[in-house]
């Protein structure tokens, strides 16, 4: 078989909606299937669907894909394939791998969806052939995930590159996680919407172009009614998505300063489309970060956009079922 | 050979006193020469001194070690062993490698202080054993070290480990480097001292303490006044603390994050000799960090002291020399 016939499954299971895509080696997405998540059904429904789309997809191929590649959004024990907690979903310790792997008969392999979308970007993507790279992906939340050397930090726990996690204000406003200061409490999709319908609700007047977008319902603001209120050049649009920017500047230097990255790359919501953005949090960070870490830094934005995860997840079985690797660079 | 009478020679070369020990394979310090560094005569005479000290712990040998290893206050291409910019020795671009190795006639690696520290405390001091961890220098600046998965990180310019320039406040105070609200503008020995003479000069009544063990001159007041004063229970000296302590809270929530890893080690005077303030920094971290983060999350004092460095950077010699790694685990 040529290279570029072998092909994983990648499947990109959140909260609201599961994504089942055809990948081949290549990192071309060839074809997908997308439903929503039936969270309140269990586990098993969800299971069941997701094998639907997998047999969907295995009966228009000839080729027997090389495995499956699952990417979560919750804590996950790579050794075991088991989802540890996963809030959207409502799932504590289901051995995801090992039932789709059953019902399959193909090797499979869960990952978290964050940790799936940096490989995507890394391998497909943006950081394509860099072998230091750190992917911050700014949606409703904020994580991220890290290459140095050429491998992916997991840490300890696997929990290596909460990155929306670092504390970029010591007595800053309190963040979901229960801790202050984080950078996801200023730059998360949530905090920049919660500070708007705040802001409006503290002066009206200030905040009537968003009121007006946001048909009037103050507490239907969200990030992007924000982001398209300073697009057309909203004051307080555009002064609350300064603080934002801010804020990840902030946070970018910490992350150039941790890690020496040849390569910062920005995905997710807040920054997608939005090259801009990007070129202003890059601008502050090369002017603040020390001279020898930022040298030959590069920020860029995201290429695979909201298919960063589903690629992400197929690649990275792809990669362990032709190359089985050690334990550790799961 | 018995692998116990293996050793290598180890040199902490610092803009003040450069140390020359013998170190065992087992990571003893077995004799050491120490001496002020001739800054002013320039690098060769540094070398020469160097070299003396060398050749005065190899009389007292039967064996010949297995290098030099030398851990140097600034930047270094490992792989030519040149340090690129020291300030405090006024270097640019010296090719102590090169030089050492010629003159001496034994393989010589050079790289960083506090990348050697790490080593040190890394192989022989409280991170033994661990496969991630991080070390946190709090001296007059701070610095850093990361183990992650086995594998020392060293970034794509070999700068990875700043962690004394990761902001914690995004407004806070200026730093040296030229940034606002670095962990080491805060917490950093220069900063902890530079905040107490401020204080003691808006408030002499509260200073009168730290003034006075400073025998009347203020602006002698050093982080070790503040540390000893707030030792015998001085209020203002105590204040000073607790905002270096919640700095370094911050901070550490910060890379618990980044690197989730199972040992963040504190070394540095700014703790020395005080596993009370390492265990106020632990359950303040403890409190903050994301349970799954910090679940294993071991916080403990450094072993070696001000012998890290030295030690470390024997140790790395003897890694090296014994085991040749690829040039990505310099």
């Amino acid at each position: 078989m040529r290279r570029e016939d072998q092909w994983a499954v990648g499947v990109d299971l959140g909260g609201t909606k599961v994504e089942v895509a055809q990948v081949a080696e290549g990192g071309q997405l060839r074809r997908r299937v997308r439903r929503p998540t039936n969270v309140n059904a269990g586990p098993s429904i969800v299971k069941e669907d997701i094998l639907v789309a997998i047999r969907s997809l295995l009966e228009k191929e000839d080729t027997k894909p090389l495995g499956i590649g699952v990417g979560v959004a919750g804590q996950v024990d790579p050794k075991m394939g088991v989802v540890r907690f996963a809030p959207n979903l409502g799932w504590q310790n289901v051995p995801l791998q090992e039932d789709l792997s059953q019902a399959s008969g193909l090797p499979v392999v869960v990952l978290n969806d964050v940790r799936a979308a940096t490989w995507g970007e890394w391998l497909y993507g943006a950081g394509q052939g860099s072998h230091d790279l750190v992917c911050l992906f700014v949606g409703t939340g904020i994580g991220g995930g890290v290459v140095s050397a050429g491998r992916i930090l997991n840490g300890y726990n696997n929990s290596a590159g909460e990155l929306g996690h670092i504390t970029i204000d010591l007595s800053g406003p309190l963040c979901t996680c229960g801790n202050r200061g984080c950078l996801e409490a200023f730059a998360g999709g949530w905090a920049i919407a919660r500070q708007a319908q705040d802001a409006v609700a503290s002066d009206p007047i200030a905040g009537n172009h968003l009121f007006k977008l946001a048909n009037g319902q103050s507490t239907s603001i969200t990030a992007e009614t924000v982001s398209r209120a300073a697009q057309a050049g909203d004051p307080l649009a555009r002064q609350l998505i300064d603080r934002a920017v801010e804020a990840l500047i902030a946070g970018s230097v910490s992350l150039v300063h941790a890690f020496n990255p040849h390569h910062l790359i920005f995905g997710g919501g807040v920054t997608e489309g939005q090259p801009e953005l990007v070129e202003r949090i890059a601008q502050g960070v090369y002017r603040r970060a020390l001279k020898v870490a930022a040298a030959s830094l590069q920020i860029l934005p995201a290429k695979l956009g909201g298919d960063a995860g589903v690629i992400g997840a197929a690649a990275f079985a792809i990669r362990l079922f032709t190359h089985p690797s050690p334990a550790s660079t799961l």
